[in-house]
């Protein structure tokens, strides 16, 4: 049940952020020129959604794919569980910030938002990687005993922190150099990604 | 477990989505004029909102039929799902545009936004079709078995979107006629539609 | 597993509208005003988000116990049951719009907003006796098999929808007399309302 | 049945109520002066919803704890269960206004603001103490029969009510003292609280 319980809210949360996020699609509407300039002027809040609607799909899917595999949860987990939460509720903001900004915001504030994005995505990785590593140094996962089993699920993972960490640096060169590696890094892990082998279930 | 997750996920982003619907029957308030003037004003709106309720209930109840003939699911599935939810995210800001529109916008613009509204339907329900045909191909269909069941189940899904391409084509002509279009697609689907042929569960 | 998922989706619809009904309580904020006189202004819509609160949690607890009796549901009531959250989903609605009314609209526009809500619970009411109706006819309910009980089972849930007729009507006498009324109708239902009789589960 | 349901609805609460809070974290964007000192200003948001991100978090964590231990629920439950999420619900609204008064009210207002955060906590506990009482001496809970483990549990969870009523009291000597105790109440449960002690499940 404890664990039942921890997927239930999460998938409640995944869902409400990855709804949200479509708010980010919304247009000022009549009285503020042709509709469709104002959809052109909105592209960048469309691409925006798009990468963050699939890289909210990601995570989901490796939660999934990663509390499939444990027979049991602490409470230990349910709180990193919430600090992984806490980045992906903050995910919408960051999307809909980094749009604001890349639209009509000065290059140098664009930057910064772009920036951010890429932190707080560094900030869901590394509280992904937390669960994970916890999960696996309480021998929670039957099939990852070795150590190099252990290792290579957690290296498979820690590329993607290290491409956020990348772009939100590259931001400050050009803040859309970070958006295309955003967009990049999830349709990498969409096309390919298993934080641990498994047959399909 | 696979399956549950993704059924728990994809309810709580309907139920997101069709109650954000809701927020397309506020109307200005106290100091716009006679509340009667305005709730008048306001019908497109209202008849948008039912549309796209239904329309989005339709969806939840053949999602869930689907769904239930399925003994297992696997990553392509969760990724095809996500795509469908990607375009059922999008609708509440395609019908609020919709509606904006309808109510005050120039009649070019209407039919843009009419025109938005169908294109996205045209998605939700290729979306919808890739999680099918997947299925179907699959063999996770028991009841599906021969090439006929499979072509009979993705025609009678299949014909709902060449009605969304016809309705967002003549929107170019008249909006309010992919508006009724609209409408009586998703009365239709409410009073008779089974994706797969089925006993009562 | 179809019983299921309606009552997910139903979970979430029900949980979605009625954290949106917090939203009542946000007030204008810094520089409109002492922070107290505008609390003491918006007691209006403290007092519609408690009773819509309750009344949603009442709606909630009847719909729980009506399907808990249920051994399986078919696609009428799916769809019997999409009409009762359609009014579920406009609660929050009816509510914000009576509240602004009662704050600050002119009387004749308060009278119309309250009678609205009235309307929508009559809705609500309504789709939940289709449903109850139908699961009764259907035989779906063991407990429930003589013409007697059913009707009893009906006859306690109508009282509820009468109450609402009159309260919107009521409005247009005094809008302040119908909120009396469907405070005093979700503070009953709270404190005693069973629609079928039951033991505790 | 019954208890599942009561979860799900309850997950779904704090599942929006929690990804609702991360719109405090939203800036007014391009055109009201830079982003960095938008952020600056924007401080006390960010703290806030932190601080409230992690205190709902506690909430759910003890709410499955306790309602993990109960092999039935009674209709009573349901009802001071709803009376929980009425405060869990008016978190959100809460957090922002304490968060707009500390960033730009006046002292006096801001005073208020933290005072009313509180009086939600406070509120909030007095349901959980509610639901654990009933739940207590009804018997539900198996290993707590006697009258000295019922008490312990009791009292460990009133101290954070008590901590919540003193902040909201030293909310008018300093608001940012009552800022500090919330922020540290949630910090101590999140490290170390059980409502009842109980092996890991």
């Amino acid at each position: 049940v404890t664990k039942g319980r921890l997927e239930a809210f999460s998938d409640g949360v995944f869902a409400v952020a990855i709804t949200l996020l479509a708010l980010n699609l919304a247009i000022a509407g009549p009285g503020h020129g042709a509709l469709v300039v104002q959809l052109g002027r909105h592209l960048p809040a469309d691409a925006a959604y798009l990468i963050s609607f699939f890289t909210i799909g990601v995570i989901w899917v490796n939660h999934h794919a990663l509390f499939d595999q444990l027979p049991q949860v602490d409470r230990v987990i349910l709180f990193l569980n919430l600090l992984l939460l806490l980045f992906v509720v903050a995910i919408p903001f960051a999307t809909s910030t980094m749009a604001a900004y890349l639209e009509s915001g000065p290059q140098s504030d664009a930057a910064l938002a772009a920036a951010i994005y890429g932190w707080v995505m560094v900030g869901m990785s590394l509280g992904f990687s937390l669960v994970l590593r916890h999960a696996l140094v309480s021998g929670f996962i039957p099939g990852a005993t070795t150590a190099r089993a252990r290792w290579a699920a957690q290296a498979r993972f820690g590329a993607g922190t290290l491409v956020y960490v990348a772009a939100s640096v590259l931001a400050f060169v050009n803040p859309w150099i970070a958006l295309v590696l955003y967009g990049v890094t999830a349709l990498y892990y969409v096309l390919r990604q298993t934080p641990l082998r498994r047959a399909p279930s």
